[in-house]
């Protein structure tokens, strides 16, 4: 397992767009910076989508702007051709486009049946392939959903051929209310790896029952090498609001370094740039290690901090 | 990995006696009696132990006794001879000795060297067995300590091989600070399994830096089969204020229920216990599940829980 493994930070992303208090502009570009500067070299930064339903990501084209001219490969969310052509408009040179797993939660997420979906953005991933953009896409409700309860494996495995098929280079696998548990992961990394190679598989899995690290584990044992992540666990569960987010990005490296496996990541560097966010948000981040060294800190220095 | 996994609930005595707000015995015993009917069948219920040093453990005696007409198991901590007489003359049947695989930690925790705390439990276990009385053996420190950083394994095998040739019948083996990682847990458990039989090695991990659970299955694919946790993850740790204490038995419950391994408890009941001690407390559980389905039933019942 010594091999290397990939962190895809989607904290300024998937973290902030479900956070309730929207993080301005200026401040989500200096987040990003943080995050590169601690050494996260993927980073999505904004998601081109309705400023009316998703307030948070508004001028997602200047975050990108600003984070294209630092080292790094940055990622923006497009759920249809207008927002392609904004993402494009930015300089965007890897756009994310996403599919459920599930009817129900395709229904009340976007409005539209699976298929729907997955035609909506077929007309993207041909743009973007004319573009020489790289497209990454995403499968939620992978391990269960909100509505639909049990979702059986066999719909992400046509979901992710699908995806796979059009030409997406990654599919990232989405427990978006984070009810896997690790020997469920593993099955379906082994059923997704049928259809598509496994180091192009990405783990996105949220904490909401605690259960992430210990899937990203069972996954990491199965072969999967890519991991979604976000900095200070950012993003809480619409479905259980007061829940736990996606897995906190501090988190998976604390068990990844300790497992000898070298992710490049600076520790305090990173927290720096989660505790900033946290007090923008006006809450203490949830993960585990920040907290854990937020404290061990505070004890040492004397000083506080958020 | 369906055969049968323990779980030993240690709550009352671990948990409680790392919070800072003391409970009463009246509540405690209430606590217990809640844990026992929500289908926890063994419970550790306190500690024979200077109520000067440790007030939270003040009246194990009399949680003991009300315990003991309660089905089940229960578990009492004797540092001593004298410890041992009282928890003896409460009527406990299983009584637990703890000496540390580190010598800053055992200097810190009981003012004397490894070996000097072996030599003390010595008649303990002598006289324990006299009684027919069963002595399991806590190991702290294992995967590091907050005084001497890395703990070699050696000197956890060799505690190991201490407390199982003196005759305890389990050794729980406990990262007291939670540094532990999965790759670590396999090594210390395979190690530790030359001198004591796997079946007999219980997993004690605090969920400090949130690894616990991904030791966990780490250790459960490595062939441990029992697991000590505490109601709503209580605890805390003196060495990192703030932080999270022993792993939440909601969060194992969860994840070994969602691998197809029962474990015989109810969900809701075991919430419900922990909502009561946490309001006594005066602070929110930091179990990922309860706050999850606290947050859920709030959103549908629309009453507030603690």
């Amino acid at each position: 397992m010594s091999d290397t493994i990939r962190i895809v930070e989607v904290g300024p992303r998937d973290g902030l767009q479900n956070e309730k208090m929207p993080v301005g502009v200026a401040d989500r570009i200096a987040f990003v910076a943080a995050l590169v500067d601690a050494g996260l070299s993927t980073v999505e930064v904004g998601a081109f989508v309705s400023p009316k339903a998703v307030p948070q990501m508004v001028g997602s084209d200047e975050v990108l702007r600003a984070s294209l001219k630092l080292p790094g490969e940055f990622h923006v969310l497009v759920p249809n051709e207008k927002g392609y052509e904004a993402a494009r408009a930015a300089g965007a040179q890897v756009v994310a486009v996403f599919a459920s797993a599930s009817e129900g939660f395709s229904r009340a997420n976007i409005n539209c049946s699976v298929a729907e979906s997955i035609e909506r953005f077929k007309p993207v991933i041909a743009r973007a392939q004319a573009d020489g953009v790289r497209v990454r896409g995403y499968i939620s409700c992978v391990l269960g959903c909100p509505f639909d309860g049990q979702v059986p494996v066999q719909a992400v495995v046509d979901a992710a051929t699908t995806l796979w098929d059009l030409g997406c280079y990654e599919v990232s696998l989405g427990d978006t209310i984070g009810v896997g548990t690790p020997t469920k992961v593993r099955e379906l990394l082994r059923a997704c790896a049928e259809a598509v190679p496994m180091a192009s598989l990405a783990m996105h899995f949220h904490d909401t029952y605690g259960q992430a690290l210990a899937n990203l584990y069972a996954g990491l044992e199965e072969g999967a090498r890519v991991i979604d992540s976000a900095a200070g666990g950012l993003g809480g569960c619409p479905y259980a609001p007061g829940a736990t987010g996606n897995v906190a990005t501090e988190d998976v490296v604390y068990m990844l370094e300790g497992m000898g496996i070298s992710t490049g990541v600076d520790m305090d560097k990173l927290i720096a740039a989660t505790n900033g966010v946290s007090s923008l948000l006006g809450r203490p981040p949830v993960s585990r290690v920040v907290n854990a060294l937020n404290a061990k800190n505070k004890r040492v220095t004397g000083t506080t901090s958020s």
